[in-house]
């Protein structure tokens, strides 16, 4: 029946362009082969993929922080697509289901894995990551086969793009279950990029009382208020200090930003139960640890300034523990509930997407894009999403 | 400064009237002399009382369950005032303040009280419970003296029945952090009388994707959607059978029902990962650990036969926890942010009094009400406030 | 080379002896055939299986309480042998390795797998268990195929009786887990047979300062006080009552008699934290609710009586949870630590195996030895163990 | 009657002599006036505190870290002693009995407070500390007045002394709570101080299977192992960097030591699951990031540079949580429980007090003596112990 079902896919079904990294800027568009899909795995028409700040380095350096491509890669981790072709030992998938990927494999054998946690598995392939080699191809290609365990199938009402933004949305889910916020809690996020917001929604999503999100851009502290990813946001100064001091100084600056903003409002503001650092700068690690109450948490989630000087006595002193985010783990049912719904005060989800591409050949430009802050119309730009929909040989 | 608070307050402050329960259906209205509020102390002139399920067997019975009055107790524990006079230590408290009152006072110094779960303090004192002796009088009287540290002021847009209504509301809240519910859980209700519709109202707000109401009573089960309570709802026959078989017989086809309704939307709807027993009736309990997934839990919140015929394998076997609620511990302050806010989706709090008295001459005629399930003219009875607000002499 | 190594093993490799059971008491010795193991299976010649109370239900009913027998099926979960063959893509593992197996194989795939809780898969298949069909055959045989991820190498000073031991282990290990027993916690066991034991002496080890054991055996209170499993114990009338009235006075006996147990000592003993239930009997589990102190837990261990009248409202009342018990998930690692320490204070693991007996056609004599008490010298009867080497031919 | 037991007490029970801070080494010693205690209090003999680093820096310096003496202070806060006085109110106590002292008094009302963590709360007068003003007074005088709530009866089998060491074996007991250690967990403790060795005992108590210990100094190493304090130790250079770069270098190096000493038993050593750092370094703080297993945590208990360098992302992208350990809450029911019990291969707590010093008049001796790390015989100096019985004049 499977291979009924392939040879209705396309013509070529055995082969695919990819887009290729193969050094700084130097992205190609070539042709590979691809097998059938393995007897558990499903063969996926990729349709949408949404760029990442990950992927942004890697075009742009041919490295992501300490981690060297050392092959040429394809990018793309952010993606949801249309079944193609279903291995024959597959269950409960058929041909024209949409699904999302989730693109990381992990061992499945180690402890970590064995508890839950195999977002931290140390044998994890990660599509588009160059950490193991040789390293897992990312989603910029027109089909791949991928484990049937590790699609989502979509829900009707589910478009593409956001089975794409399920991806980063995994992030947001990991981070307030670490948190294990409570109903009633107040939140600031530091940074308004696609995961501060995210994080932000599914603060406010999990009964967060008062979510409060800062970025330096004015812009996109307006965009997280009027889509409803936040209930309030003030801009601040994230820069860098040149110095420990000045770093510091700037932290305590926006503590005070902080706790002006919060008493403006006419209802009383309680302390910060948790503080989610999206942004890797060090001043607002800085602050943020300054900013919450005894007790309380930072969420480490915002990668960075890898060496930082932190005022960690303000920290331990208090029990304010500094609880790292990496990834997520059994997120993408959840994160399918939370795109489902809608409602006049529900974040909408679905203005996150601000620029799409089609084709594959719009991938420069995609990245391109995805560089900018604004476009040259000023538009914001949050998440650039390329559909890469296959042209019928 | 607090004597001329004093003085300017009432012109009879030291006396006041109280509604004394002297045997069943026996309630007179007497006077008391009431001395000025000690150091730590607030006195509040309670203006809401709601009536609660345990007042009304009192006021019937003489007693509650295995609980007997012993002695002659004011009913009533859901309050609200204002605060009429200041005890000298007491700080962040003037005349006129809007206050709650959370009317249980516990020991302070056992295990249970010093690791945060005073809520079953085996001395606690709470105000209209004859369990302990002599008997912590209730709030159905003009003013009372009570700690400032277990009085919660209330923001000037939380009116004084709200106020009243923090006290089931905090049922709700302890109930929905014992459940640990991450955002995206399916959630069932069994009851929709006030506890069950802020249970539901609590676990929406927490991000439960899914919360379903049942009751026996179409017409509590529509005011539950209507009022946002909870998605959706169904009426189940919540009756009691005759032997252990037909209870269990019930409960298994409750739990068919439960299955049919989630098929009915055009959504997937996921197991229940968490069950809110309500009533404190056998068949429901039972039907509750069928209806609970693998790994989830059954909180029990509703009061009832105190021994009950169980399936407890097919709880063990599943890992499906029975999870007690008793009363609250540190619920007040969120439960103010939680009524504090309003929205086209948000649950409508002020919904639940559907009946209000006023002067504390009216209480026969409000527990009267309050035993019924719907009024003379057809309209539900869900929270009935008694409005006592002192005659100036 | 995994094919030199199978040379290696035994001239018939491919052909095996199975301890099979066709119908009540009817165990038969068969000959199978067994493949090669697949690419990520050890082949394992099994040397030690400890019999278990289900396994003694099956061989005597052909059913384990509701599940019935469906095909012939050999027996035994509680396994360790020796690796004979390493498939081609195995890593970790060489022939001759011991190793103990971990025999119930989870779908891998479903939310409770992903997020580590496998032993509550639905999908579970475990071996000696008749739930699936067709049945995943159990351990009686020569030798069997296993996933390589699923068998724990064991150190040399393990043996192969003691990796038996850690399946058992394993559900003591997770009670404890489940349990968040705390350094300093009193801690009651109900049921003092291998299984209450472990759970004892997980409790000990856990930190526990004052474990108890109770059983209607005196000499199994002994031996378990006497082995370092327990600090003390006592004998209680565990008995089954005629009716719920004599069910619940036997309960309240029983806390009585714990009472005063605990006032016996010279030192000051405080309330108990939580009751492991290891017998199934309706009168220990009602005893165990009444022995918890508010907020403590009772574990559900012990299987029995699937329906039971239980007074729930002291449970509830008190917010003493119920907490189910089944089988254990990741487990294996930790017991291989516990069962391989040694000391003066420390439980004897190797106590446990009070009779063992050799070869595959000791089985019926084993299994009859299992369903005594006491065998014909009067000594207890803990844990059978049958060691199954394989004869060369 | 309690007068009647004052006037039994001491001839001048009115005026006692303390011990005062007034400066830089400047310890004097005075009459201060006592009034009888307070009808919830205790009054109470001091009979041994120890003394604790904080101290020490008060005496040297007038100052511990940022808070600064502002008026003349009584030290010590490790404290145990005998009641010669009750409080009209007080039940449960009686003259002489012996007692530990929890010397933080919290403000019982904020809602870290009322949630347990009580440890944390912004107003806690803490005695011997500076940060409150005024300052709550220390232990280092003839008898105290204390709230009985504060008082923890000890048992007839442990000594005056051991009930000192319970302060800080509070801090241990929250660490290894903090820590939620499971049986079988390895554990690395930094700093073989008193509170190192503590640390270490309560992990091994808790059930970590290995508990190794390391610090710079090969005597305390020794001591900790032969005392049963931890499984195993090494010692390493605690020392701190000119640079970051050196300290980076030194935690690196020191990471490769622990690794080194794993090997080096027959036995196969896990990964670190928890890491204890107890000494403010931060060389020691980054080897603890670097040490600890993906999903383990860091627990900072040791007090020293409060800005430091940290590779952040080797703990956040590895989810190593950096949970800060302030004092201690509800844990002098479990340290009794602790101390109280002995075994061959029990951590022997009374060893921890290596010197003991006689008579208020012998404070300076004693500070001087806590001052070093050896006495003038070259034994170790753990823990210094001034037994401050009272003088019948």
């Amino acid at each position: 029946m499977a291979t009924t079902q392939t040879s209705d896919a396309t013509p070529n079904s055995r082969q695919i362009r990819a887009s290729v990294l193969h050094g700084a800027k130097d992205l190609r568009i070539e042709t590979r082969k691809l097998s059938p899909p393995g007897p558990n795995d499903l063969q996926v028409s990729i349709r949408a993929t949404g760029l990442c700040g990950s992927d942004l380095h890697y075009y742009r350096h041919y490295r992501n922080g300490d981690i060297i491509v050392r092959e040429p890669m394809s990018l793309g981790h952010e993606s949801a697509g249309v079944v193609v072709d279903v291995g024959p030992e597959v269950k409960g998938f058929k041909v024209g289901d949409k699904v999302a990927l989730e693109v990381g494999l992990p061992c499945e054998q180690c402890e970590r894995c064995k508890e839950g946690r195999y977002n931290i598995c140390k044998q994890m392939k990660f599509r588009s990551s160059a950490k193991a080699f040789p390293h897992a191809q990312g989603t910029l290609q027109d089909r791949i086969n991928h484990p049937a365990a590790w699609c989502h199938k979509l829900p009707e009402n589910v478009s593409l793009d956001l089975g794409a933004i399920l991806e980063p949305l995994g992030v947001a889910i990991h981070a307030s279950r670490r948190a294990q916020l409570a109903a009633g809690a107040t939140v600031l996020v530091f940074g308004a990029g696609a995961v501060g917001l995210l994080v932000a929604a599914m603060a406010k999503i999990s009964g967060a009382s008062i979510v409060v999100i800062a970025d330096i851009d004015a812009g996109r502290v307006n965009f997280a208020v009027k889509n409803k990813f936040a209930h309030r946001g003030f801009t601040v100064p994230l820069k860098r200090g040149n110095t420990i001091e000045e770093d510091l100084e700037i932290a305590k600056e926006t503590s005070v930003d902080i706790g002006r903003i919060k008493k403006e409002g006419d209802d009383v503001v309680g302390e910060v139960d948790a503080v989610f650092e999206c942004t890797g700068v060090p001043s607002c690690l800085q602050a943020s640890i300054y900013a919450t109450r005894p007790g309380g948490k930072v969420l480490l989630i915002g990668m960075g300034t890898p060496i930082q000087n932190l005022p960690i006595s303000a920290a331990a002193l208090r029990e304010v523990d500094l609880v790292g985010v990496f990834r997520y783990a059994n997120t993408y049912p959840t994160g399918i509930e939370v795109v489902s719904k809608k409602g006049p005060d529900y974040p909408d989800f679905s203005k996150l997407v601000t620029h799409r591409f089609k084709g594959l050949e719009s991938v420069i430009e995609a990245f391109e894009m995805a560089a900018k802050t604004k476009d040259d119309n000023g538009k914001l730009v949050i998440k650039v999403v390329l559909d890469t929909e296959e042209l019928s040989s």
